[in-house]
């Protein structure tokens, strides 16, 4: 049977408009690292298993584009020429690392790491999506199925409930699952998945009689077929099938009504008429929770349809798949970078997964380091990815039959409550491991706030123990300058002879010590200069803000080369943020709470800041620490 | 991009194995129908909207097998050589009817009727199957949202979250329930579904700043964009957004957050930076609910993804295709067959049907009556099926955006309250025409039990009341015989000069009229005959029990050629059986009891019988009716 061709229109259109964006300007080279994960597991599931890797390997080697096709896109306005000359004998040449196929995995588990060109590694994610989201959902299912029959065979029966060629693939993820066999044919011939089936109610209704069709089904092949006897009355049915058959009858299938009861009665009347070994094979709307209410029925045996080729109640296993590194060049170290929106934040950079096991070889932990961290020796883990795929060459072959032995033995590694198909929590979540963090001396930028003349003692709005929080910033620094992957420090830059727009006093009036002030931080007066006691040395970027306005977060500010705050941090790849200075209850909450929302995980550090009160600066706090930033009480 | 190609193996195992019985004897050729309908729409849906035929009648025409296939399942002994010739250049070439596709279905509507021979007919199951499940799943979800949509238009972009090829699919199915565009290339390119897609959040994070993505994507895709602003801050997101692109931008999208309180924010947002042209899209998680509930919030155009592509919540249509009727030889008439295996039963015969309409062109009713019973003049009805293919050819191929015009004229035709998407019932079942029955002449069988002299007064076990019993059913037979397809009478047939089988009392023993009785119905004694007042002409099967052993039930008789009455019924197509008889707490029960079990539909007719005592009789009455059998009280 053909197989499908070319892969490359599988996809979004948005990768490709993208694609043409990166070509357009330049960064489609860029290298980049791209990682396919699960937030979470489907609702009550305690464990996933991948699935979808060996289709997906072959996909990716499929994944050209022809003239026609390249003509198309253009016409579409998908891309423009360049962009289709990029594409031109397109095929991936970068690398593929990720867990092995039926491995299990939980939530945070980087299932697939993608490196190669920006462009390259962009291309791919739909189809990565599509094929492991469908197989995965499948397996996850499957394998749950699995377990609850004990050692009782399974066959796969759901073709006729889903797409066509989502029927092979859940053959396939079904039978590496644990499955015993498909009724789908193509899996039989594309993936050597054994088949099975024998015959449908229709076979009965086309013959005139029940035993005129058991005949023609017995000779054509053997006595040790299985027979279908619920298409008039089951008693009656079993009766003739033994008739027919005689009692070394290979099974009969029951496919309606109270499965226990009719297993039972089965039983019992193939036992009297001496068929003791002819077996009892039950179908009918059948998954993980009436197999596993049917175990002490005497069945040998199940068929599973429509909630396998569904995913049991859950079709799609959430994937996603997200840039987590990137250079500005080839040559040009990965920087890693992480989205920050709502509910969907994300861990940047490359990531290398270890397992821990107990004695009796059960998983106890799963967690992640940077690719380019020491292996951890402290503990005894074992690494969990392999490479796929090296330099657009795939490297890792395994037969579905080891692909198959590889997942029961992952299966194994679990503990029995976490196999039952009783609703849980995940088993466990991946993370980072503990006092680890990813690209430790790249990420982390540490903000000094306003820490000048004018707000220390002697300063025209100075704030008791600025100088010394002053001295203590400049020993933190002395100690962890090298930590930082930028030390940004701001300073209040108003405008002299003006309000700077209402921020000082008008002249004649009071400042009102909420809105208005007194007269500080003249741009070129002493008042504006950094404290003598801060140490300057390791700050990468002066920033200066409030140049005729009222400014107090230094994310208003702008840095020497006149850009803002936020994009130096961006651009630099940073994640994390620790703030220091002064004041505690007016710039540096300000800044701290800025940083909160511009995604960043943000520390006020203990004893490096200073506040004008006690009562507004415990307020600060306490803001602060509600906006998630993390303060030391 | 390449098609699939040939498509005979996506199939189950059994479809071949009973091709392969059929082969052997003889009836591989025998005409057939087979009918593919829902017993029932997925909880909560008022209506389901047929899809896929356009890919089903292509793949029907692509279901053929090469030589390597056909030698492949020759060694995986699916198949015999015989068959294998079979099945060497084959092709369908019988007819195919149906519902358009885009039509609405209800509980039973027949929206597939597949006629040929019965091994082209049964070959085709699990590919029609696949084919119409998925795709039918995908357009009644569809049309759900695109209704809570009102005019806003949606994107279908769920194809990362199902198999590669399901995903194709996918998009075609959503476009033809009304959804404005896709995702997916490979949609649009097969199926000229119209694609969209601009950038993912992994764009802005690419890029150093999230303005430098915006720029690059203006300027590769113009000021008519739409930009995501969601990767960092919304607000923040926008501004740059408006910056970047001008008041002239396209659209914002937003992919995160609480969306009605996202949207308000970012409608006033815009306005206030002079963007009042701006649309907003947002995605993320939605479905028809969200969709609803997202009705008053100031939103240009939505995105669906997971929830589309899944069926949301319901993945399968769970349609069956079933044998309805068969003739035993090309050129014999067609007799309908029915399963009635419990809650799985299903109505025989080839279908056609009708709509009605009322003044305001809203959908009243739909209903079936037999293919060739005449079109009901009485009531203005509209038919609802055309030819698909005719002679192996299809005679059928809209444009997709003709099936989605019909799609939504279909739709329009449902009132109000059956297009919200508060749950409810199905809004219409369709069942058989009242007061028609399928195949009229040919599905009823009466059954006449032991109207002999022996029962009737003057007998050695005579009933009171039985000769006037046996006059009244030879009445009902010179008015209704034309009713029945069959009419079997029964008799007792018991063996002379022995008890057969402890039935007749032991000599020097009373019979004590529970298991042991006089000695009666002796064959070839007088009292083994039909009482005089049964006309017998009417007769098909007579039909004797009791040979040597106690009978009560005339289902333990055989006919004149050693025929079970079980098997003449069945193989008469009979689904309907009518008891008359003697005696009602005897062998009438018995008779009437037994062919419940078999599966008929059975009614004792009033008066047509006759019981041995008031009590007795009224028990046996009070035990058929809970059996299911219609008694008339």
């Amino acid at each position: 049977m053909d197989r499908p061709g070319r892969t490359g229109l599988l996809t979004d259109r948005y990768e490709l408009t993208m694609l043409d964006s990166f070509v357009r300007d330049g960064s489609a080279g860029r290298p980049a690292v791209f990682e396919a994960f699960a937030r979470r597991l489907p609702e009550g599931r305690r464990y996933g298993m991948l699935a979808g890797l060996g289709r997906l390997l072959e996909a990716i080697e499929r994944f050209t584009y022809d003239a026609d096709e390249l003509a198309w896109l253009q016409e579409e306005g998908v891309i423009g020429a360049e962009t289709a000359q990029w594409l031109t004998d397109f095929r991936f040449s970068g690398d593929v690392d990720g867990y092995r196929e039926g491995d299990l995995y939980f939530p945070g588990s980087p299932v697939l790491t993608v490196s190669g060109s920006l462009g390259e590694c962009l291309l791919l994610e739909t189809l990565v999506l599509s094929v492991l989201n469908h197989d995965t959902a499948i397996a996850s299912a499957a394998a749950r199925m699995v377990d609850a029959a004990r050692d009782r065979p399974i066959i796969e029966m759901g073709g006729r409930r889903t797409h066509e060629e989502a029927a092979v693939a859940t053959a396939r993820a079904a039978y590496l699952a644990g499955f015993a066999t498909t009724s789908n044919l193509a899996a039989g011939r594309r993936y050597d998945v054994p088949t099975a089936g024998t015959a449908a109610h229709a076979f009965t209704l086309a013959h005139d009689t029940e035993a005129d069709a058991f005949r023609s089904q017995v000779e054509a092949l053997g006595v040790g077929t299985t027979l279908l006897v619920d298409t008039y009355d089951i008693a009656e049915g079993i009766r003739t099938a033994v008739e027919v058959a005689g009692t070394d009858l290979g099974a009969v299938r029951i496919d309606s009504g109270d499965l226990a009861e009719e297993s039972h009665r089965a039983r019992v009347l193939l036992d009297s008429l001496g068929a003791t070994r002819t077996r009892i094979v039950v179908t009918s709307d059948l998954d993980e929770f009436v197999i596993t209410a049917l175990a002490d029925a005497p069945i040998d045996g199940y068929g599973v349809g429509t909630r396998v080729a569904t995913g049991s109640g859950h079709p799609t296993a959430s994937m996603v798949y997200k840039l987590v590194a990137i250079a500005d060049a080839p040559g040009d170290p990965l920087r890693s970078v992480a989205k920050k929106s709502q509910d969907k934040a994300s861990v940047g950079g490359r990531k290398q997964t270890f397992r821990e096991y107990d004695d009796a070889g059960i998983l106890r932990a799963e967690w992640f380091t940077g690719q380019d961290a020491p292996v951890p020796e402290d503990r005894p883990a074992r690494t969990v990815q392999v490479p796929l795929i090296r330099v657009g060459e795939v490297v890792h072959r395994p037969s579905l039959a080891e692909v198959r032995d590889f997942a029961a033995a992952s299966l194994a590694t679990l503990p029995a409550d976490a196999r039952t198909v009783a609703a849980g929590p995940p088993y466990l979540t991946t993370t980072l491991r503990e006092e680890s963090t990813m690209n430790e001396e790249s990420k982390r930028a540490l903000i000094v706030v306003d820490v000048q003349n004018d707000f220390v003692e002697g300063g025209s709005l100075g704030v008791a123990g600025g100088r010394e929080v002053a001295g203590r910033i400049s020993a933190h620094l002395g100690a962890h300058a090298g930590d930082y992957a930028l030390v940004a420090a701001s300073r209040d830059w108003h405008r002299a002879g003006e309000t700077n727009g209402g921020h000082f006093h008008e002249p004649g009036e009071d400042p009102d010590f909420v809105t208005t002030w007194p007269v500080h931080c003249v741009q070129g007066e002493a008042g504006s200069e950094y404290a003598p006691e801060l140490a300057t040395d390791a700050v990468t970027h002066h920033v200066v803000k409030g140049m005729g306005e009222p400014a107090y977060s230094a994310f208003e500010g702008v840095t020497d080369a006149g850009e803002r705050l936020l994009d130096v941090l961006r651009a630099a790849g940073v994640s994390d943020v620790d703030v220091t200075g002064i004041a505690t209850d007016y710039c540096v909450r300000a800044t701290a709470l800025d940083a909160v929302k511009a995604g960043f995980r943000v520390r006020l550090l203990d004893g490096l800041h200073a506040g004008v009160a006690p009562e507004s600066s415990q307020a600060a706090l306490t803001e602060m620490a509600a906006a998630g930033v993390e303060v030391a009480r």
